[in-house]
């Protein structure tokens, strides 16, 4: 039944060598991978308005050269990741970056904020888009977690269905949101060259404004740069593309940065020109829909496509955490189990251990991720950082043909990104600050997990020498409940295998039990020797394991093995298991845990 | 770790023959027992005054008569309980009692009534406390759920330390209840005695009413009997009792009924002279104390004892579930698991059972609990119902000696209690009818229970005919996932066996390390035959299946047995299995339940 119902929802399983369907043409690419980045047009260019609209709506043409400064940003990130992506082809983009240009600790700085930052973009945007359209809908406003978890579990289930099949489903709005802008901008100008608006909304650009200072234009520019997370996400999902991948992968990314810096520059200026003012209950973005428009399809159509770009921006994590988690856990510092490829040929365990994260953090805030905003913005900036300052190390030590004029976009990328992240701690350090407890946490553990892999590795591998010494002879145990067919299935497996001594134990709670047991057993299994055990604490396993001790301790003396086979029945149905007493999984894995004894376990099959 | 945090709370083990000191006096459990049933007083009589109320104040004065009932009632159920002592001195109280004289589904209807009851008992008396304390400090009502959860958990830890510790703890606040009420009885008669209360507050009795009816008369008799539920329990915890047993057991149940009549007609007397009102606000105890004492010392005693006692009526749940379940699931209607002394010799699932479905309630719920109280009542008066009604057989088919005033007895006993439960049906159907359709589930489980239970012990008894074939020889299957220590070590056991086939198996992912792998084998093991079976959809389960079925087949022609080994290294630490991956945990449990091989877990102990 589960396994039809896993049919049923992530599809048929797919050989290895099919593969190569499982890749993206560049257009799906762009859609599944950009729209992180994209919906973040819906807030950044807001996100500056706020920070200026403490001096007052006089500041707000001071958002122009910000937004100029925010495209230098773009522009230095598109062509440093480009650098990138064809530097290390095989993706994992700044952990691998950090990892090889600056050392294992910043590459695991780099790689643990990422980590975390994706699950984050799927509970943020998912979390701000089912808000979206709980607005619109307010009866269903107290239900917002459930419908969150839905939409990431709905997510979950499309990724697990493979890369091809989600990017086919979500290409569609991520394409819609674009239009629809593009139409928005477009009527936009042609409304203010034919000079239906009114010029006189705005201050002109240059007024001098009192009060304002270096610290609140970095603060809002730090702000406006939010609307550049996501840009990394294409360096880490390299391997999804179409050969020539790389090749492919710039290309989405030039498009990505085009259209990016369009959408940006054009809500920047449309709501400079309009003097929109940000407002608690109505986004800019409506606003200028509004504006423009009136309430009519246009403005409906705008919003509609906005809160479905928000939820489906969660998809750029789903993209890029799975082949993050490849890269770490190829490299021992995440549990092996994420390298492992599911039905679909997606990498599964990532997928749903992100999903399941998400949930758990919007569970937790209750919905309300959006003060999670800035400590996901620098979780983004610090591997920006750590990657462009890696490629400019690279560039330095290499000195390739042309290298001048990489290292200079890498050095304009790596001080702006560090500008940015020192503005988020110096500005918002109240909602940041846990960055600096979890980080190391992450390190420690991915440390911890390395070592421990290393260990086994050594112990396991055969250059260490261990001698094998041949066994000399088996003894058996067999733990009795009673005389039955079980027992009986045993004591037969038992006497097949030859051993040099067989031993039955029967552990009683009461002592009159013990003889009746005894003189029984004589008359049914007379070759067979028992031990009866008492026991005063009604449990099991302790004078269990205190005679295989002593039983053990003799065997080894002469190199002997001990094998404890234990009797199980195996009920018909599965829901029969809770009415039996588990013993038997008890005492087996409480012995398999704690004493080096062989486990053997005869299963004797009931039909009804 | 987790055993030293089970000593320090439950404490150390004991030993089986400590049991005789783990039994309780009858002060000790008159205090536990009758915790559920003194409680009632706190809201019984409220309950005829607001079924009265819809008629007015006028009709107050009938508070008398139905509390004369109500007494009736109180008198022949005890005097019939004390009988059912007697009669069964093992205890079960009404199951056993119906099973006995009316046939097994009679018996289970009362069973599954009580034990479902049992569960409601806690939950309610648990949110009643604590609603009685949050009243107190309204800053802590938001937490009425948290805190609930922590008393029970608080109450199931104190339980699991043994009935004895739990009633030395719990027996102070009974007493002080039953101590603080008396106080607040006799300063109320004295106070009317000497004439300080207006004896013009009250309608004279008999004062004719417009509207009263027969059927409202019933249905606050009704609500008032529902002070009446937690007086079974002692019937079911007769084995708690300190010999001789039942004797001491119907010493305590008369003492119950004396103390349980006396406060229920003083507070009920009391309402009426002063003619309180029933209000949303402030109790009934609590308008009587203010109304003798005034806000007081003595005012806020009566509250915090009532508080008090409001939760320890749970702890009569925790007596009497356990000892009904074990009942039942030695009669196998649910899993035998209920039968096991723990290791203070409480029966422990069941207290941790009760514990967490009550837990569960309180959660569904989110602590409004009100609303269960007319279920919970409903689900006491069938089983009283039915047990009278079992005696009444039992006296008309044995006919002992004095047997007709104990017909009487019962017979008025078994009466009532049908017309209680039938009002309950007809005046509160809205919150009841629920019953009605879990009494049936329920039976239905038990049945099926106990039908698996006969089914498996037919089959593992030896009388049936099944006789055992030697085994001709033993195959042993390797599956095997590289070439380490692990592989070494369980190898050499596999030799030590002689068998008379060992076939290693290796599951490859790719076709070219298939080759290397099987050309490094001839050189590390060429004695031993290997098979590489290629898996197209990346699992190692299915192409082992298959292999398995081939060897199977083949064996079973000439009574071979198949044995799986499963090499396995154990690490160290606990934590470390979360990062490997538990394939040989999945073949295993796969291979025991859906195939006859005998699986052998040879461990490998990991030194770091």
């Amino acid at each position: 039944m589960f396994s039809s119902l896993k049919r049923f929802l992530i599809g048929r399983p797919l050989k290895s060598n099919a593969l190569g369907e499982q890749k993206l043409n560049k257009t799906k690419a762009l859609a599944i991978l950009s729209s992180d980045a994209l919906s973040s047009v819906a807030y950044g260019p807001e996100q500056i308005l706020i920070a200026l609209a403490t001096i007052g709506t006089v500041a707000f043409w001071y958002s122009i050269p910000i937004a100029v400064g925010v495209l230098i940003l773009l522009t230095a990130l598109i062509l440093s990741y480009r650098q990138i992506i064809f530097a290390y082809p095989h993706g994992g983009g700044a952990y691998v970056v950090s990892r090889e240009n600056l050392g294992v600790n910043p590459g695991l700085i780099a790689g643990g904020s990422l980590l975390v930052d994706y699950i984050l973009t799927v509970a943020v945007s998912v979390s701000a888009g089912t808000d979206a359209i709980t607005s619109a809908f307010p009866s269903l406003h107290s239900y917002n977690v459930i419908i969150a978890t839905i939409f990431v579990i709905f997510l979950t289930i499309l990724n697990l269905r493979g890369v091809t099949e989600s990017a086919s489903i979500l290409a569609y709005p991520v394409y819609l949101f674009v239009l629809a802008l593009f139409i928005l901008i477009g009527a936009g100008i042609y409304q203010i060259a034919t000079g239906t608006v009114p010029p006189d909304l705005h201050t002109p650009v240059g007024t001098p404004v009192a009060g304002i200072s270096l610290f609140l234009l970095l603060r809002a520019f730090a702000s406006g740069s939010s609307a550049l997370t996501g840009v990394e996400a294409i360096s880490n999902a390299i391997p999804n593309f179409k050969d020539p991948a790389p090749n492919n992968a710039a290309k989405t990314l030039a498009a990505m940065g085009c259209l990016l810096a369009i959408l940006f520059s054009g809500i920047v200026w449309l709501a400079y020109y309009y003097g929109i003012a940000p407002s608690e209950k109505v986004t800019v973005v409506s606003q200028i829909a509004e504006e423009t428009f009136g309430r009519n399809f246009m403005y409906f159509f705008i919003q509609g496509t906005t809160a479905l770009i928000l939820i489906l921006a969660a998809n750029t994590g789903y993209s890029a955490f799975p082949l993050l988690a490849v890269n770490l856990a190829k490299d021992k510092f995440i549990p092996r189990m994420f390298t492992v490829r599911g039905d679909r040929l997606g990498y599964s365990n990532g997928i749903i251990i992100l999903g399941i994260s998400s949930i758990i953090l919007i569970f937790a805030f209750q919905g309300q991720t959006e003060h999670l905003i800035p400590l996901y913005a620098v979780g983004v900036f610090i591997p920006f950082t750590l990657s462009q300052t890696g490629m400019m190390l690279k560039w330095i030590r290499e000195k390739p043909k042309g290298w001048v004029p990489k290292l200079i976009i890498n050095s304009t990328g790596a001080i702006i990104s560090f500008v940015v992240t020192i503005m988020f701690f110096l500005t918002k350090f109240a909602q940041v600050w846990s960055i600096l407890i979890f980080l190391p946490i992450i390190i420690f553990i991915f440390h911890r997990i390395k070592k421990h892999y290393d260990a086994v590795g050594e112990q396991l591998s055969l250059k260490t020498c261990e001698p094998i010494i041949p066994i000399e002879g088996n003894v058996i145990i067999v733990p009795v409940a009673g005389m039955t067919h079980v027992v009986a299935n045993s004591l037969n497996y038992a006497k097949s295998l030859s051993p040099d001594q067989i031993i039955a134990v029967y552990v009683s709670f009461e002592r009159e039990d013990e003889k009746k047991f005894e003189e029984k057993w004589k008359l049914w299994e007379p070759d067979v020797r028992l031990v009866t055990l008492h026991s005063y604490y009604r449990s099991i396993i302790q004078p269990l394991t205190k005679f295989i001790d002593t039983v053990q301790y003799k065997a080894s003396e002469s190199n002997y093995r001990v094998t404890v086979i234990i009797p199980q029945f195996i009920p018909k149905k599965g829901w029969h298991n809770i009415l039996h007493n588990q013993s038997s999984l008890l005492i087996r894995a409480f012995l398999l845990y704690k004493r080096n004894v062989v486990i053997t376990t005869v299963p004797y099959h009931l039909k009804k």
